[in-house]
Order: structure tokens, then C-alpha cells, then sequence
């Protein structure tokens, strides 16, 4: 099973089924649409709908029921990516400019408010496409992944603004939970099952999937960017500690390291990033390493892979056997044995 | 007719309906839902929900139809105006700071985006509310106006980026069409229009009727704000000008002056507004008045309002007499004759 042939077919499909939802006839607002399609055709894994495509079909559902909305999907991600660039002041995306750098934040705003707008297309056509029933129960998914994921992205910004430290884990999985996997993996799934004519218990049960899978993730992608070679990963080292970014290795940082660190740690993250010296942000990544921290992360996230694969093997009677099943079980593997 | 007093009832309907969209039962994301709430509580006139509910109830529709679509309008006027204020640099919405001033960006991006995520919500709720076509042709109706504002305002932005001012008034009124008129009068008058049964004829005359007011209060406005004394409008005077605003007036003045005005025009709107000279300024907007732009912005804006007036008299079978249809008559002459 080659997961990266499975994304990359995947990705040509969505590609093709974004170009068609986005207004190509109008030379008038070429400027706009040009830009919608910017972030989608960046080097995008396009896990999201690949995710999706995989769940229908490993439940005997068609490619055709599941490609539209799996493409609002990657629109919803992307959308999201621009607003949370202008939000987090990001230089970078797919290691290129980020689109409020190249075009400046007024634009950068409405480009993404524009594929929200366009995102509700394919799910109102899905009831031409599917049943009614199939169509109003995935855009009830679309409206509370997003609705979810505002809120996951509003408890980490008031942390932000408040300076607030003083998490457990249960803090951190709940914003992580909304913020991420809601809509990394959850939704996917979900509508991957609706599309094919999953039930509720078969939709719960991917439900759960998906929220161990969101989980592993976040907690890996933090631990790359702290571990990130600067040359190899394209990004500074220690990024997120310049962010001030609460990931679940900083908050267990703030329970286990002695007081003083703690004291020196919430001096340095409360400082702008511009202010930062970084010999204080290379030390708290030695700490991070020494207090045992970055340990803790890579066994939290391992664990929750390892349930994740778990109930995903307890699933063989709703996901068939076969390389779409094959593909979701790469993926759990994948999800914390990535290198970037 | 009292109009105020006509907005001001819908208005607390309205407020209501909101505040039972926006959740109130989860203490954890309190922050997020109480700045959703911040911009409606301010003194919103809730233009939008009270022409949709008057064009409902004028064809004989009942106000519990049409309440919560009303309600979801305003969730995006609302949202649109957040985003609009940090596209903008804003600094005073509805005679408070903006929220980007008080909360920061990102915060601000976040709750708009959470208001257009919230707004779904009722939209799939109509299905039970009202029956299953009528609630579709409202979900297809709002997902074209989200569409048509981000193109009116990308229209804009690409021309403010691109310091285009060789533009013609069909070049300003197609803009303004899209940004303005779509969701400010023709979605509200259409959405009030189906949930009162309306046929595809009816239809299309609302659009036609929504279209002429959309210009013109978007030039009352643009004239208001150029007119408007510093101490009664509650903004700075000459505020467009800059911003450099491409209002009718503007648009009329690059082709109306001598050349050596229009270069002298050009450069200082061309110039950062922080680096503008105000005697440039007050040079300019005495020019707008002295080569006749101004008093053509208020004949032009005057000659749209009649025209929507007269197609009004002429939908006597579509609206019914009475005090909705009055409200709608009073607008007409509202939308030019306001002060403020």
C-alpha cells in the first residue's frame, strides 16, 4: 500500500472537482478566483478528502457520491489556512509566501471568505447528487465542523490573549479536539460514511476514530516543528516557542519543570515574538528535551495512534477489506511516524 | 408610517432571534459568543431583517416564516462588517472602536468566521419550519449573495490595489450591484419574497426593485460621508477621500476635471492615507463640489430612488397595502432623504 499514491491520486480528482466549483467564465473577477485556487494547488497532501474518498468507498460507496464534498472540504481548509496566516501573523505556507504577504490582508481576508461562499455550492447540488436525506445530513456535518472549529480556534486565541498557562491535558485535548480534529478528520469520515449510506451507530463509530486520529496528529505536528532541522523542515527552529503556541508538550512543561523554569519559560512565551532573544527560545527547547516533555508528547501521540488502529481493526465489518481500507490503516501509522 | 418605529420592533425581534441562535448553554466558549453578540447589540439600525420581513408580511406571509432568515442576514451583515473593519484599518464601528481595535486580529477574523458558521444553522433549521422548497430556494438565495458580496468586494480591493481609477459608472454600479446592493436589498426582499410563497415572476421584480435602491444608498452613503460635519457624523471629514474610497463621486470627478486636477487627484489618493496631507484633502473635496461631481452623485443617487419608487407603485398585486408595504415606501424615500 503506497500511501503517498493514494493522496496523490486523490489530489488530481479534487483538483479537477475544484477547478469546476470555482467561477472560471467570468473574466471580471479573475483576480479573485485565481487566488482561491492559490493555497488548493500549493503542494497540498490533501489529506482531508483523501480521508473522506477512502471512508466512502472502503463502505461501498461510489467516488462520484463523495468527490463534491469532499472537495468543500479541502476549500474549507484552505479558507481556514489563509484566515488562521493573517491571524498568526505567518510568513510561510507550503514554503512559499503566504497570501496576505503577496497580496496584502485585505484581499487575504475575502479570498477566504470567498471560498466559503463557494464551498456551499457542491453541498447544495449533492441534493440532485445523492438522496435528500444523504444531502441535508452531511451539510448538518459541514455547518457543526465549522461551528466547532471557531470555537476550538477561539479557546486557543483567548490563551493567547490572556497569557493563560496554567492547562492540563484535559484543556488541551478539548481545544485540539475542536480545532483540529474536527475537521482534519472527523468530518471526513463522517461524510464519507453519510455519502455511503452509513447509520448512526456505523457515524459514532467513526466519530471516535477520527477524534483519536485528530489528537495524534496535532500532538505530532507540534513535535516536528520543535524537532525541525531548519534546512530540512523550512521553518526556524523552535517556531511554535516563538508563537508562543500552547502545545501539549509546553503545558506538560508547565506542571513537571521546577518553579524557576516555569517563572523564566512564561516570562519568555509572554514576551512579543519580535522581542524574543533566541538564546531564551533555544533554551526552553533544551528544557523541553531534559524535563522529559518531548518524551511525553511522542507517547501521548503514539498511544492514541495505537488506539486509533485498535478500533479501526474493530471496524472490519463496516470499512471492507481493500485499498481504501488499507489506506486509513497507512494512515494511523503515518499519522506519528512522519518525518515532516 | 413611522419608519423608526417600524425598525425598532423588528429590531428587538430580531435581537431575540439572534441571541437564541448564538449558544449561550456552554460556559466554555462564553468569550467567543458574547463578541458574536457585540456588533448586533450595538445601535444596528437592522436594515436587512426589516425588509425582509416587511416584503414577507406585505404578500401575506406570517413573521414566524421569515424570522430567522432575518436573523441569519444580519449574522452576515455582521460578520462582513468585522471583516470589512480589518480590511480596512477601521477604527470606529457603529460610534465604538472596531472589534480588531479592542480584541486584536485575530480574534476579530475568528469571530466573523464564526458568525458565518452560526448563520447555517437556521437556514437548515427552515426545513421544519417551512417546507422543504421553499427552505432550499433560501439556502441557494443566501449562498448567492455571500457569493456576489466577496465578488463586489474583491472588485474593489483589486482596484484600491491596483490604484485603477480609469472606471466608467457601469464599471462603479456593477461593483456596487455586487458588494452592496445583493445583500443589503435584493436577497432581503427575495428571502421575504419565498417564504411568503412567492412565484419565479415575483421574484425577479423584487431583484429589480432591490437593485435600484442598492445604488442608491450606496451613494447617499459615500455622499453623507463626504458631506458630513466632523462633530454630528461621528467621523473625520473627507473620510473616503482618505481612505480612497472609488465612490460615484470620485469616479465622476476623474473624468468631469481639467487634467492637472485629475493628476493632483490621482497622486494624493495614491498616497498612504497615514502620509496624506489634509489640505490636499479639503482641496479635493472642494473640487468634488465645484466641477459638479457631488451634485451629481445626489441627482444620480435621487433618479435610482424614483425609479424604485415607481416600480413599487407598479407591484400593487405582489405587495399588498398596508403598514409593511408603507415601511417599504417610507425606505425608498429614507434611503435618499437620511442625514445621517
Amino acid at each position: 500500500m503506497d500511501l503517498n499514491a493514494y493522496l496523490d491520486e486523490v489530489r488530481g480528482l479534487v483538483l479537477d472537482e475544484i477547478e469546476r466549483i470555482v467561477p472560471s467564465d467570468s473574466r471580471r473577477n479573475e483576480d479573485l478566483y485565481r487566488l482561491v485556487l492559490d493555497y488548493p494547488l500549493r503542494k497540498a497532501k490533501m489529506l482531508r478528502p483523501a480521508i473522506a474518498v477512502a471512508v466512502c468507498r472502503a463502505m461501498g460507496g461510489n467516488l462520484q457520491a463523495i468527490l463534491p464534498t469532499a472537495a468543500v472540504l479541502e476549500l474549507y481548509h484552505n479558507a481556514f489556512l489563509i484566515h488562521d496566516d493573517v491571524e498568526d501573523g505567518s510568513l510561510l505556507r507550503r514554503d512559499k509566501p503566504t497570501l496576505h504577504q503577496q497580496h496584502g490582508v485585505p484581499i487575504a481576508v475575502n479570498v477566504g471568505d470567498a471560498m466559503l461562499a463557494l464551498a456551499l455550492g457542491p453541498l447544495l447540488d449533492n441534493m440532485e447528487l445523492l438522496d435528500l436525506g444523504r444531502a441535508l445530513r452531511i451539510l448538518e456535518a459541514v455547518r457543526r465542523m465549522a461551528v466547532e472549529s471557531t470555537e476550538g480556534q477561539a479557546m486557543e486565541l483567548a490563551w493567547v490573549r490572556t497569557r493563560t498557562w496554567d492547562l492540563d491535558e484535559r484543556d488541551y485535548l478539548r481545544m485540539v479536539h475542536k480545532k483540529t480534529s474536527w475537521y482534519t478528520f472527523l468530518t471526513p469520515m463522517v461524510v464519507g460514511g453519510i455519502a455511503a449510506g452509513a447509520g448512526p451507530d456505523e457515524i459514532v463509530r467513526l466519530r471516535l476514530l477520527g477524534s483519536l486520529m485528530g489528537s495524534a496528529f496535532q500532538i505530532k505536528d507540534d513535535l516536528l516543528n520543535l524537532e525541525a532541522d531548519e534546512r530540512e523542515y523550512g521553518k526556524e527552529i523552535g517556531g511554535d516557542l516563538w508563537e508562543g503556541k500552547h502545545t501539549l508538550m509546553l503545558i506538560h512543561f508547565m506542571r513537571a519543570a521546577p518553579p524557576e523554569d516555569v517563572a523564566r519559560a512564561r516570562r519568555m512565551l509572554d514576551t512579543p515574538r519580535e522581542e524574543k532573544l533566541e538564546e531564551d527560545v533555544l533554551w526552553l527547547l533544551a528544557r523541553l528535551g531534559e524535563c522529559g516533555s518531548m518524551r511525553h508528547g511522542a507517547e501521548f501521540a503514539t498511544t492514541r495512534a495505537l488506539a486509533a488502529k485498535k478500533r479501526l481493526a474493530g471496524l472490519s465489518e463496516t470499512l471492507r477489506p481493500g485499498v481504501h481500507r488499507d489506506f486509513l490503516g497507512e494512515l494511523m501509522t503515518y499519522v506519528v511516524a512522519r518525518d515532516k
